[in-house]
């Protein structure tokens, strides 16, 4: 039901999380530590970009970083730029006497709704408060990789 | 994020409900009711008949109706039949040290958690019941079409 485009973004935006201010991350490594095939990276990641959630810089030390501190961007912000989910507004049978949703597809509706807001309300920093010894975060989407000017 | 499978059997049960037990309709005509293409249709009506929620019967006055009251059959009964969400049971990166998922996959199959039990309390005669007349259904979902025996 959550495409895969989702879910390889918020693995991404976790391992960047998980890097901190001060460490930046090739798509290289962001992909072998989340898993995600390059391509398929590669266009997530310019989708953060555009959509102003990561940061990308060039030389040496560049690479891609979160463009703002983990509690202030959701899952919601994440999935928003990769996939938005699709709300129902008009009668997907185009009746044009239908000014409000049928009960179908405002049920159908609602449950979109349901999901962002649960997505809205978490933060990526809350996504890690929540790590608990019982519940650790995938190992290799925590491990830092290049330290920015060290 | 919900299929065009899951809308399409919906509309279609719908409808079928919408007959009321001592009616039936032909393909053809739940497809127009529910503008839904024929050849998609019959592969959504195949589904619902092999997950016992739909009895096709041949002959002159024959077709397709529910094979249990709208009371007890829940939207999930219909999304199951066609396209079941997809849980996470496991590490989708394949982490075998995992025995848990970690806190973002286990938020995001909560979520799915979320919709599967909003569906599963949800009967197809509540979908008609919470009609008004500002949130009519598609009108076209509504229309008997072929009386059985009649």
């Amino acid at each position: 039901m959550l495409s895969q485009t989702i879910e390889y973004a918020l693995r991404a935006m976790i391992h960047l999380a998980a890097l901190g201010p001060d460490s930046a991350a090739n798509s290289e490594t962001i992909s072998a530590r989340t898993k995600v095939p390059k391509g398929y990276l590669s266009k997530i990641l310019r989708d953060l970009v555009v959509e102003g959630l990561v940061l990308s810089q060039r030389g040496p030390n560049g690479g891609f970083t979160l463009a703002r501190p983990p509690a202030s961007i959701s899952m919601l912000d994440v999935v928003n730029a990769v996939g938005p989910i699709e709300r129902i507004k008009t009668c997907p049978l185009g009746n044009p006497e239908h000014v409000h949703l049928c009960p179908l597809h405002r049920r159908l509706d609602d449950a979109m709704g349901m999901i962002e807001r649960e997505f809205a309300r978490t933060s990526l920093a809350e996504i890690f408060e929540t790590s608990t010894p019982g519940r650790r975060h995938c190992r290799s989407l925590m491990v830092p990789t290049i330290r920015r000017g060290r």
